[in-house]
């Protein structure tokens, strides 16, 4: 696949086949990939953690929301929920602010995810206190996103963006839309 | 290339050959790759101006800072300065926080240099007031990140780190070297 096709195929998922493990191995194939990504003047102040047990899976899922446009979906049932989670954190003791370094992790994460044939969800909305308490995270870390991980069940199409209005949404054949700004839109000058 | 490969390729390059022009149509497929890429709460709120033209570059140069670990080094000499860049903007009317989007979306277009045999940095250290005169962007934009982009004429290479330094630093071949963090600093837990 060329960058491209990765970029386009790397969607949000939000419903596995739970059943799918994913080992630490890949995990920490995947962390690499953000190791070896740009970080703001190279302080690299993210530290990772691999959530890949039944239980753990559990308590990192209670700190979780999920897709805020789908208000009477409350995330995935038991059997298509994220087979792993990574867990990223900013070292306060590295530095005070993490920039886009986060961003630029999640993604290179992602991304790879889908070269295994994996797929996710890079979540912002998390219970942060909730997570540090059932995680046993220390205050020197900040809690920056999770990122869910499993075998997408579910198609994910892209269209073109209506009226404004940037809501995905899903069909009765539970199809996930995701509508996208067009270039023309979002190039202000060329 | 497989996306291990893209990643490990896509160093910050500070100095190119500036006789090489990007055209527009690439700079629109880059930006094409972050359009296409995740965006918080699906609501892409990012917005891009393409600068490839010799006056407009110029205008852009003078807001940067190079380097910040290379205190005798001003930044890239004429000759050696970048062919084009890409200003990631944050649209105000569409939210008044951008959260990760904008380093997913310099992570996707770096990525894309990479692959059309390009290399750049990623900017955040920027005279955004300046930025805003010359380039006349109004206040209803947010000065995010500028993507310096070019044909790289420097060598890059990663090392891993020694005594907790994180400073990259210049031989006396101008090779840049990067110390990197390992996988054991990184991951807390697996």
């Amino acid at each position: 696949m060329n960058i491209r096709q990765l970029i386009e195929k790397t969607r949000t998922y939000r419903r596995f086949d739970e059943k799918y493990e994913i080992d630490t191995d890949t995990l920490v194939s995947l962390v690499d990939l953000a190791r070896l990504s740009a970080s703001g003047a190279n302080r690299q102040p993210l530290k990772y953690i691999l959530v890949n047990d039944a239980a753990q899976r559990a308590s990192v899922y209670s700190c979780l929301a999920w897709a805020g446009y789908l208000t009477t979906w409350e995330g995935p049932d038991p059997g298509e929920r994220p087979s792993a989670y990574i867990i990223i954190l900013g070292d306060k003791e590295i530095s005070d602010s993490f920039g886009i370094d986060h961003g630029v992790a999640a993604q290179s994460i992602m991304l790879g995810a889908t070269e295994k044939g994996l797929g996710g969800c890079i979540i912002a909305s998390v219970k942060k206190e909730k997570l540090r308490a059932v995680m046993n995270i220390s205050n020197g870390y900040e809690v920056l996103l999770v990122l869910a991980l499993g075998k997408p069940v579910e198609k994910v199409v892209l269209e073109t963006i209506q009226n404004n209005d940037v809501k995905y949404w899903r069909d009765d054949a539970r199809v996930h839309h995701v509508p996208k700004r067009t270039l023309d839109e979002i190039i202000l000058r060329k």
